[in-house]
């Protein structure tokens, strides 16, 4: 939850001489999202977010995420749309940051997803993955298993005192999954970070999905994957199989996963549980005195990842072959 | 800027069966205030704000704080106003919280006041004066005088840490206050904390006042010298005398000050920049690492309580006799 930024006077007004959306009948700071500072902007319009991009966003790779929202958005993927300024472009500055406005999505984000909403969600990721497949743009995954290691190292030095033999088990599923990492797999335009806080729903509804901002072209199971760690297990860290299944029904109905994927979905899965205890880890032991997000706890995802290193196959986790 | 309580989703479901308002549409942490934690809440009915108010609120003072808002809002004033659920009741709990729907008020808030926003938050705090004198609930201002010499003490040790020679100046304040605070002034509903960021433009027209929880029975005119420190300060924390003629001027346009509370006002201007000093000395000390809000500067209020120091009479402020 965080503003970084504050926006003055001038430069909202500024900025919206830009546009056709009228007077601001509206305008606060949204204590969502870690990465941005959101704010939510009424005008005469309409309802819209402005974001303005923190400095853990590269501005190189803005293009790449606001014409991803907009070619989704054509095909029928309900995500928020970019608004251009009368320029014909939806990309400015504001208060010395990139910034956008981007049109706001109606719909509440579930805080304890039930197995019709995981079944809702494999829906979307699967239209999300085939509505992607033509997209022209390239973003590397920042965050790919190679990107692990030197994670691993501005952190290893004090790993234990979050929790005892913690570096060496991370370094060992590091060397594991440097040799057992899939490859071949379907590529193409994935979400990677489909947390519950960026999939909203209107009625038990899925209404749209939001925050693009790790969006990158990767294994398209390795989404799933992703989504399998944030959605399906339960508070007390055990993993609800009705969900898995649910999940993966619903997503195969759309996309069905190829032999290869289903074999590494354990794989995937101990990868995508790695990535998300990596950057809890480092920004648990380097958030600052007074920062304004509180740093989640990077064990959640220790003990998703001892998980999946027990799991025999994908049936594990709800998958019916 | 905090949301320091999480609502799940049959807390919201739970608590909105109580009410009239249809189904929810959107539901957002709001990044603005200090004490306790809005939500913008989007329902079939219309737009609202949830409050839960956190443990800086005591629980016996809301139905002060909420009849007040609806006492304003028949009276003309434009404040929010609490939605009664079915029982007629506006109070209920969530989350373990006490808790208030309340309407939402359009509007921005001011980040740079000009002399047309003093003036016309002048007029808007005289006429919630003259509104507020026939409210039948009591409640005392907890941050009044008596009240400072306490709260130093909770800083005192450490004072000097934040700027050197800060305890003495202090100690020599309070002492001078307890002599020179005035008697016999009059007394009133005064709202207590009226920041830039509690009062909401349309357009350059003043929307709305909104944050009544400091709210209090207390001198008239001490709500005038917070405002005074509040609004006519440039960022260098040089006064302006424009601004201070401005809200000086259309606050007597509609109640005309005393002249007891005219020879006041640099006493009462130099309590109310001691109270913000401590409050923020305070918070600054005592801000916990991982806080959700950044504690403000304690030293922008000295630099205020020196100017007024060195005052001489009402006219410095821009009063005209």
């Amino acid at each position: 939850m965080a503003v970084y930024t504050e926006v003055g006077d001038a430069d909202l007004e500024d900025m919206l001489k830009e546009y056709d959306l009228g007077a601001v009948l509206s305008f606060k700071g949204i204590a969502e999202g870690v990465e941005n500072s959101n704010f939510l902007l009424r005008t005469e319009a309409g309802t819209f977010i402005l974001t303005l991009y923190e400095k853990r966003v590269a501005e190189a790779d803005l293009p790449f995420f606001l014409g991803l929202m907009e070619h989704l958005a054509e095909r029928g993927i309900r995500c928020p749309l970019p608004v251009k300024a009368r320029d014909g472009r939806a990309l400015r500055r504001v208060a010395g940051r990139p910034a956008a406005i981007i049109s706001f999505l109606e719909g509440v984000w579930v805080r304890r997803p039930q197995p019709q909403h995981c079944a809702a969600l494999g829906r979307a990721l699967a239209e999300m993955h085939e509505a992607g497949r033509d997209f022209p743009r390239r973003r590397a995954n920042a965050l790919a298993r190679d990107g692990w290691g030197p994670l691993f190292e501005l952190s290893r030095a004090r790993a234990d005192t979050v929790e005892p033999g913690l570096e060496a088990l991370v370094a060992a599923e590091l060397a594991y999954l440097l040799t057992a990492w899939p490859s071949g797999l379907p590529e193409g335009v994935i979400h990677a970070d489909l947390f519950p806080d960026n999939v909203f729903f209107l009625k038990n509804r899925l209404s749209g999905l939001i925050d693009f901002y790790f969006a990158c072209n990767d294994l398209l199971a390795y989404d799933l994957a992703v989504c399998l760690n944030a959605w399906c297990f339960e508070p007390d860290n055990s993993f609800n199989v009705t969900k898995g299944q649910a999940l993966m029904q619903a997503y195969q109905a759309v996309r069905p996963l190829a032999a290869d994927e289903r074999a590494a979905l354990p794989v995937l899965a101990r990868g995508a549980a790695l990535r998300f205890l990596l950057t809890r880890l480092y920004d648990w032991l380097t958030v600052p005195t007074g920062a304004l997000v509180t740093p989640k706890d990077p064990r959640e995802y220790l003990r998703k990842l001892r998980f999946h290193q027990k799991v025999a196959s994908a049936a594990d986790y709800g998958l019916i072959e």
